[in-house]
């Protein structure tokens, strides 16, 4: 079948993966991570999806990281055994991480920054007679958790995670320099890698000092990881965005246009001869309202919009208004009603890739242009 | 059992639904309709589920409106009958409107705006020998789209329509004031209320003088039903956001803070010294990014963070920042941490309910301030 006439019969709007491109993404990370001596651990919050996982684990079921329980369930039910929740555990969760590790024969490795949740974690862990591998969190500078590097505090939670042996295990540390996605200069992302992995090294290298053990040094956001000059120390890395890409990457120079594996297959539903501008059957659920490109790249909009086949941006049509199931598109003049009349499809380059793919069930994955098959997602949580 | 042991038990972010003060808001709406003469159609895409749809007409099974084919299918499979479709359609989308008319005797009222469109839509219902009342758009103002009132562009669409016959049928005009949520002063909404009653009241005259039916004569924005001085001419009002109320409708002036029936169950999983900040795990997946209430009301943030009990403001506690599963609430001081250690729960006033609700499968409904059942939704296109 034509490309072209099938992807016409589908109903919008519609999540589309390219494959190739997703393979590329997940190869160059692998390698780049072979590169640099550490153990790949990708970030499964964007992709929630099996599929997505096995391409980006090369075929194996290897270590991976999820920001939900639900999707620490849904892997953990597909034979994935290595499973990092990265969100700070509460005493409340913890009987269904207990159920995910016994049901599944999963190990739910669990993030700590605090003395008094530790405790109370500890206390849990003990009462359903349960054990879990913890991580510490080490705040790198985003401040947004995690204890200081390197810190007394570290000590002490260390100190509070082996005291309940055997039901918790101090399996390290682990941080996140989220604050790399601020920055679009390299040699700036590439000091703040450095920062990422000083921050992490030096907590474990204070941990083991005092007779800890720190098997695991983790650290992760796809920037620092592509931009580190070494990762000397570190352990293993958690990435996700890389797997996909989007505006917002684009936006700090971290990946290419042709880089971008995800798109939003939108129609025509409307032309507004005031303005003039196009009005998309994509709005604010179909896109989300995430415009974090714009901070570097004020015409991102919540989408730069592209022809349906080359995925090339049409001129520098962008979707500068959401509703939510509209979308408008400014132009430049009407002789754009002529080339895109109300019915035709085109595809939106999401600003941030996490976000869009939420509102969606399944994504439609494309080979040379072509649907082969839908993947599911694991929403909710 | 204890409302708030039952609380305590329920895994977090969760979607709660207070039936009590949704009834009171579906009955409002349709006192307020029949108070002025007009047909109440609510539109369900803020709601976009069967038991709410049930609230809002008051138990019938009366005329509603969507804003997806996905809502409409899931709507006529339930029984509803009279079903506006307000999104612009396309001709690709027809066959399945035809299915939900065939499958399930149902009508939905399709909407058009485009001479081009109209014809479109005319061939394919011939093609499929499908049957469709047509209201045709009116832009009171908002500039999304629909012609301009009174216009001789609707004069043509209302022709090409009609040469459709049997396979269209002329229903009437539509229009919706979009603009007046950004409105914050009663009176102005008021006299864009009037602004939206003329433009809908003067078509549907043009046309009749022309010897076209107009049968209906629908607008709709929640503020200006709510506003409008009377609605003579009008046959029918759409709106939807009344029955569960938000920040940016708080913002406005529209509801009160007693009348907001939606909120998110969220736990506190981090204290953040630095700053300092509780840590949520409720993010921009379970909040959205949308800060539509900010515009009027600056420390709207991404929700108010209120008492699990009694629902009402935590100080001025507001969701400062979101990532994807985390939400950071900036704290005036740190004897905010004893209050509220990790563990709490507290329940988010969102910014805006439509998108909020967007990112759940279901509401977990209370009555008295206890869970009595889960209401399904339904999502995506």
């Amino acid at each position: 079948m034509n490309p072209t006439a099938q992807i016409e019969g589908w109903s919008t709007p519609r999540l589309l993966l390219d494959a190739d491109r997703l393979d590329r993404n997940a190869a160059r990370m692998r390698a780049r991570c072979e590169e640099l001596g550490v153990t790949l651990r990708p970030h499964l919050k964007t992709a929630k999806s099996l599929e997505v996982a096995r391409v980006a684990a090369g075929g194996n079921r290897g270590p991976i990281t999820v920001s939900t329980l639900a999707e620490a369930e849904y892997f953990a039910a597909a034979g994935w055994r290595d499973i990092l929740y990265s969100t700070a555990i509460v005493p409340a969760k913890l009987a269904r991480a207990d159920r995910i590790q016994r049901e599944h024969g999963a190990r739910v490795l669990l993030v700590l920054d605090d003395r008094d949740a530790a405790a109370a974690i500890g206390r849990a862990a003990a009462s359903l007679d349960a054990r879990f591998g913890v991580l510490v969190e080490i705040d790198c500078g985003e401040h947004r958790s995690g204890v200081e590097p390197a810190s007394r505090e570290l000590i002490a939670l260390a100190e509070i995670i082996e005291a309940c042996a055997p039901h918790l295990e101090l399996m390290g540390v682990m941080t996140h320099a989220g604050h790399s996605y601020a920055l679009d200069e390299l040699p700036r992302i590439r000091g703040l890698a450095e920062v990422e992995r000083l921050a992490a090294v030096a907590s474990a290298g204070l941990l083991r000092a005092g007779g800890h053990a720190c098997p695991i040094v983790s650290i992760g956001s796809t920037p620092t990881v592509l931009f580190a000059e070494h990762l000397e120390g570190i352990t293993e890395v958690r990435a996700g965005v890389y797997l996909f890409w989007d505006l917002s990457q684009l936006s700090r120079g971290v990946c290419t246009l042709e880089d971008i594996a995800i798109s939003v297959l939108a129609t025509v539903i409307g032309h507004q001869r005031r303005g003039p501008s196009l009005i998309l059957d994509a709005g604010a659920l179909a896109l989300s309202k995430d415009i974090g490109a714009n901070h570097f790249m004020p015409n991102a909009g919540y989408g730069w919009v592209c022809d349906v086949d080359t995925v090339q941006p049409l001129g520098s049509l962008t979707v500068g208004t959401v509703h939510q199931e509209h979308g408008s598109v400014p132009l430049p003049d009407e002789s754009w009603f002529a080339r895109l009349p109300i019915g035709s499809l085109v595809r939106i380059l999401p600003n941030h890739a996490c976000l869009t793919c939420a509102a969606y069930a399944s994504y439609e994955v494309l080979r040379a242009g072509k649907g082969i098959e839908q993947w599911p997602r694991i929403g909710g949580w």
